[in-house]
């Protein structure tokens, strides 16, 4: 078979100097990586030198089907958001929003090093299931389930029916999950049943919890437990389980988290833009407590870049710990890379060794950002300096998604027209 | 006098709905806005069709000699890093060495769509007045002070000799400023005396206050008095006043700042990268204290952009205000634009008004990230989602520094290739 020897970049591995290596990608697999490898006649050669080598990056939370709602009523707080701008104008979308959505989502993640994706949405799933795998990426998907309408048995069917699609898919790039919304748009009978679902087939439970403060007391209130604690009296948590924000979290519920192995999907941009508060990013760490990094939808963000939400959390973390060694870089990465990609199926991406997925990301660092261009420096550039334009190539499985800054399994033109045209649609059948 | 139009962009002005309008410089003017200018044979017609068009950024606290420690000691606390990478590597440095970085410094900033920028620096301002005025930038230039070695005469004096060849300069494009380091690097007296020296030229008085904590509590029990006092004691508060970082102000402080109206540049990715903390920016912008950004030098940001510091502003501060609406995108762009130039003594200077100063930047929206680019999304896209990488022509004072992405007054690979070749030479000397 033949391979794709990337050669002379600078490999990042987290807690590890920045090294300059070799990689050679064949089929799915790194199978080499070494300090010099030599290219058979057959071979392809892409020549890395002036840029750093990265796994694919692995966005743990995601809504891709409202990327159209990107900076729409910028400014309000999270509920009102919700109830006077996301909700109505979701209320309208129709197939073909969603899938101009997603196609736009996919394209502005690849085009950011993105390569793996959990993205929970409530409408036109299966066609996502289907599309992720001509584009070529790796996905969770996860029918996101509201149940405040009584209608529990079609929305659970419905999520059931997208599990066992993907169960079925053969690519090796899919991974189901089952995902109500939150506690404060799923009675807690419903939850416990979408557990249940999870279990009866092996897949990821995902949902939002503790986003803001004013639900967490909303549901103490109602309730009289917290919102983690309460998850894990309904069986929530688990080792598969993946828990979007976790913003407002208590000691106690850490605690429950660290004992059920539950991961969280740290999600700074969303959460920041949105005013809902800095998650304990450090304390879960160090509980070891895994964590991954979200971008939430574009509509909240505005973004859909992996790297963006690391370098802002990098900043924020130092920040408001008041300690710039809080959290270490290695750690970040790890979050979008490796601890991201495993808490989502997928233990073999995210990490650029001999037996990996082959999801690998080439950055320029040879710009004026980031110079000196040296590799003692090669994490901080990455983690303070870099922009998503300075990525020019992603393998997502061994299979090339940009090269040389150039989509190739998405039409970006194209893509970029059908988003406008139909945000053009629902704007006008709502004047 | 021929003139360029830009047609077709659509411009953003603070607290205003974003408009498609035409606008015409005219030597070093705006002297037109318009929904249509119907350009004559002679003008020069620039498209901005699919760009957004703004002011030219304004970096109200940069040290630019010191780019090439970009990404230096990453994860260091400030004092630690101050002591163990910054110093002991500017003892290094010569006079080729600063001027590799301070073009290395205005290629990124020109890159990243900053026309004007306040840099505090002890080595080689008399070239950098003179470079600056031929690349054909903004700046106010202070004399960098620290006086503990008692030779304060002859700090004063380089400083002062700065300050005179500054206003004998007849570009428009300098003002000079005095700039002891700080309370913690300069005893009280030469802070007076630095003070009485600005009043002598009437210049800008610019100093670092309150970075950090413990900063501020080695004041106190050295001083027995909070370092903003001091400073109001000392006379060194006043209309000309621009205190870098205010990140530990207390409400007595912030009163003092406002009742001599001086001004903060607010340093956010530096004081999150260093572990410094949070300034209480709403606080000051409430009591009417006028608010700019600045970059800090590269080495603890790590890029010298504006916009990035604009955009870790808004998400920062709607984050740890627990409040999306804590402080308004107007604010945010009035600080990078008009309050910035303003603080640093160019009123017609960041703002896209006829009669103003023609420091214009177009930035193009039509791109993945800031799709779907309709007008009302406009400045949610700029402050949170473009990258300098979008930004394709700047003009300062009428005069083009880049056009299509490509400088014009610095030659790019050059200022690389020099800063590269003067970081090894200061790398091999250490060895």
């Amino acid at each position: 078979m033949n391979a794709t020897i990337i050669k002379n970049g600078v490999v990042l591995t987290p807690g590890k100097r920045a090294e300059r290596k070799d990689i050679r990608i064949t089929g799915k697999t790194i199978d080499q990586i070494a300090s010099v490898i030599q290219p058979t006649r057959e071979d392809s050669v892409v020549d890395a030198s002036g840029k750093l080598v990265t796994p694919g990056f692995v966005n743990t939370h995601t809504h891709t089907g409202s990327t159209l709602l990107r900076g729409a009523g910028g400014g309000l707080p999270l509920q009102e958001w919700l109830r006077t701008v996301m909700w109505p104008a979701e209320a309208t979308f129709t197939e073909t929003t969603v899938r101009a959505a997603s196609d736009l989502a996919m394209a502005e993640m690849i085009r950011s090093g993105t390569t793996m994706f959990m993205d929970m949405y409530h409408l036109d799933m299966l066609h996502l299931a289907e599309r992720v795998t001509e584009v070529g990426m790796k996905a969770v998907l996860g029918r996101g389930m509201i149940a405040l309408d009584g209608r529990w048995t079609e929305r659970l069917e419905a999520a059931e029916e997208l599990v066992k699609t993907i169960q079925s898919d053969k690519s090796g790039l899919l991974k189901a999950a089952v995902s109500p919304h939150a506690l404060y748009t799923c009675p807690p009978d419903f939850i416990r049943k979408a557990g249940e679902l999870a279990e009866k087939y092996d897949v990821i439970r995902h949902t939002h919890v503790s986003e803001t403060a004013q639900e967490v007391q909303h549901h103490l209130s109602s309730h009289g437990v917290s919102p983690c604690r309460h998850l894990h009296e309904l069986g929530f948590l688990t080792p598969k389980t993946v828990l979007a924000h976790a913003v407002h979290v208590t000691e106690e519920e850490l605690l429950l988290l660290k004992e059920n192995r539950s991961a969280v999907s740290h999600n700074p941009r969303s959460n920041l833009k949105l005013g809902s508060g800095v998650a304990p990013v450090r304390k879960m760490l160090k509980s070891g407590i895994p964590v991954g990094l979200g971008t939430d939808s574009a509509a909240s963000n505005n973004r859909l870049s992996v790297l963006a939400d690391m370098q802002t959390a990098a900043l924020l973390h130092a920040g408001t710990e008041e300690n710039s060694t809080a959290v270490q870089a290695e750690d970040w990465m790890s979050a979008a890379w490796n601890s991201g990609a495993s808490m989502l199926g997928f233990p073999d991406s995210g990490r650029l060794e001999e037996g990996s997925a082959a999801d690998v990301v080439l950055i320029r660092s040879d710009r004026l950002h980031m110079t000196p261009d040296i590799h003692e420096r090669a994490a901080d550039h990455l983690l303070f300096a870099a922009e998503s334009a300075d990525i020019t190539d992603v393998w997502s499985n061994g299979k090339a998604l940009m090269r040389e800054g150039s989509l190739l399994t998405l039409d970006e033109e194209k893509v970029r027209a059908e988003a406008e045209a139909e945000w053009r649609k629902i704007a006008e059948s709502n004047v």
